[in-house]
């Protein structure tokens, strides 16, 4: 029987004890200890966390005071993990395969999942709750008993953590882990929504509202799919040069004209106005510039920013009727998890042509640019640190080996 | 020489005599009376109209106090008429030749009209003039010499009148009148915008908000791409026979249900909402309800209806995030005019399958119940008292011959 055998009977089917960063309180640093997470339940798989990275929507959720903020909880969405051991019924993975959690559920039985149309997976529909989604509990708890919560189903910032296989999707193992973790969020929010929600096509015009991780994300993604004018759109002049590494072309220093709008110069730039517009600010006011920078006609405005609770995107009803515009959004980019986190891994190892992607120019899914830092998971509150003084794109957090 | 030519002879590029139905007042009968034609100018065609129907945009301007209301001027645009002379420079058409006038440009050579996404000709675009699209000068005046305006670009309710090459479309001739007529307006925009905006396909729920005949003309155009569900929403449960010979196949009363909003009714009936739902009633609040209406991760809004000038559409930016629905609108249906109608005629005439249109039953375009009354052009008045009370879907007026 080889080591690796007897360590795997060691735990497998038993609750197995590690470390985990936990979040105990709202805006607090993350502090290292020790906990127990319990087996797999059915259709359920327990991960060996390799690296995680960190995501806007874990430092929102970190600050939260109210609900549905809710203390202990375990955060961390973008990761990359081994199979440690499988519950009940699971057959899609097995032990020692290498795999991406990702909070969108992509459960391939439901008719969204089973539509090309969708990537809303019915069964498990996303919501922030801080339980496992298939049966509503935790499966870890602190050395004292308490339970620990969950967040978007999957909770990274542990050495093993235990994740729904609808949420889980399989990778190949050559594929670095620093990279391959971009994949589970941010990294996947912005290419997708350039290349399967927007279906922007080669030679496009693109403009971008916000380049944090996400805007420079669909810069990417538009990049990849051949768009010849990519602009973005920011407060911060510096981060023309960022952009420039992921396609950007033209930049607009948002609130710097004092005669013109934003709109009103994308109009100029583009000759009456962008194929494509993407929203990844979260400023409903800002949708409303976006849509009106977009092409008459067949122009395409897409909200990926989260705004706050009850605002509103307010479009004039005769422009709307009259324009031929068109306003959407998408979670994931639109991406389903399964078949198209594969695709653009692909894209990023083979540094060739996919037929979904029609490029102008041989090129790669630049993932290298995206990871600013790394760490040390025992430094885990250092890429707090950085992502709050806008220092960091992606820090990847390395477990301990 | 032929009769024919003799009288062409003594008409073309001459200033022509003729009657007209003049509207002199908002809201006051049309008067028919003697007016004269000018000849075409370059790029325009004088047509002899063959007959006419009304559609409500006409009543609208009719009734209409204020700016961009003018007056006197000649309504009407929705007709069938033959080619009595062209201006110069005009290959595409010749005398003789019958054709249907469209408000809606599409004169070939902009970047819209050569693009397949839009039908909003950059060259002439919508505008509500009251005078000829390329030189912004009426063709008509009365016999005291005083200028009567255009509408639309069309002006049908004379017996001749100019319209430039741009808004024309050549039809078989072998195209019963009373029938190619509906195209112009109402009837493409209902059936285009089901058939190209909104893309349906077999197999397709729809829901229509508002059965008056644009919204019937969506179940028409949805019943021929094969949707499935097709539920009216109307506040006058009589529509639902009607719609019945268009393809309706459910209907929600309004306002009916105390406890139920319209969304909730029609999300139950569809099991969660309908792919494709189409406001025609033109208020805002109702494009809401529609999109509330329509299915998470593809649903689709289509606007057609016109609301007051500054009223808005407001939606939640979360929703517009998450849903993955998107909300757009359209002018005539999406249709590119010289295009579309012709295979629009054609389906009427061939009782066939067209390669667009992909029915699960072989099943003609329904024009003819459109058609509820014809009257002769003295009789014009008659067609706006039944269109005012209720009583007409489509009215045809006859020139006398
Ligand atoms: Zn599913
Ligand atoms: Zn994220
Ligand atoms: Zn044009
Ligand atoms: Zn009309």
């Amino acid at each position: 029987m080889a080591m690796e055998d007897i360590q795997a009977t060691t735990t497998e089917g038993q609750p197995l004890r590690c470390k985990a960063a936990i979040c105990r309180k709202p805006g607090s640093p993350l502090s290292i200890e020790e906990i127990i997470v319990a087996p797999p339940m059915p259709r359920e798989v327990r991960i060996r966390v390799i690296c995680t990275s960190l995501c806007h929507s874990d430092v929102t959720f970190w600050k939260m005071q109210v609900p549905p903020a809710i203390f202990p909880r375990i955060f961390g969405h973008e990761a990359v993990g081994v199979v440690e051991s499988v519950g009940e019924d699971v057959t899609e993975v097995t032990k020692g395969d290498v795999v991406v959690p990702i909070f969108l559920s992509d459960c391939g039985e439901c008719i969204d999942c089973k539509s090309s149309k969708s990537n809303l997976c019915s069964k498990f529909p996303f919501k922030l709750s801080p339980w496992m989604p298939r049966y509503a509990t935790s499966r870890f708890k602190d050395l004292n008993g308490e339970i620990i919560h969950h967040f978007l189903s999957v909770s990274s910032f542990s050495e093993y953590t235990v994740v729904d296989i609808a949420h889980l999707t399989k990778i190949d193992p050559a594929i670095p882990p620093n990279r391959a973790c971009l994949l589970s969020c941010g990294v996947s929010t912005g290419v997708g929504a350039a290349w399967i929600t927007a279906g922007v096509e080669p030679g496009s015009t693109i403009a971008i509202f916000g380049l944090g991780s996400i805007g420079l994300a669909v810069a990417e993604g538009a990049r990849l799919c051949g768009a010849t004018k990519i602009i973005g759109v920011d407060v911060n002049p510096e981060k023309y040069e960022i952009g420039k590494k992921f396609g950007l072309t033209d930049f607009v220093h948002a609130g710097e004209s004092e005669d013109k709008s934003v709109s009103q110069i994308i109009i100029e730039m583009t000759a009456g106005g962008a194929d494509y517009c993407f929203e990844c600010v979260g400023m409903a006011s800002l949708v409303q510039e976006a849509y009106a920078s977009c092409r008459k006609g067949w122009g395409k405005t897409i909200v990926l920013g989260v705004d706050k609770p009850g605002s509103k995107v307010s479009l004039n009803n005769s422009e709307v009727l009259a324009s031929g515009k068109s306003l959407t959004g998408c979670l994931f980019g639109g991406l389903k998890p399964k078949s198209h986190v594969p695709i653009l891994l692909k894209r990023y190892m083979d540094k060739c042509h996919d037929a979904k992607f029609i490029s102008n120019y041989q090129q790669e899914l630049n993932l290298d640019e995206f990871v600013t830092h790394e760490v040390q998971f025992q430094d885990i509150n250092k890429a707090f640190d950085l992502l709050l003084e806008g220092e960091s794109l992606r820090c990847v957090i390395w477990m301990d080996k």
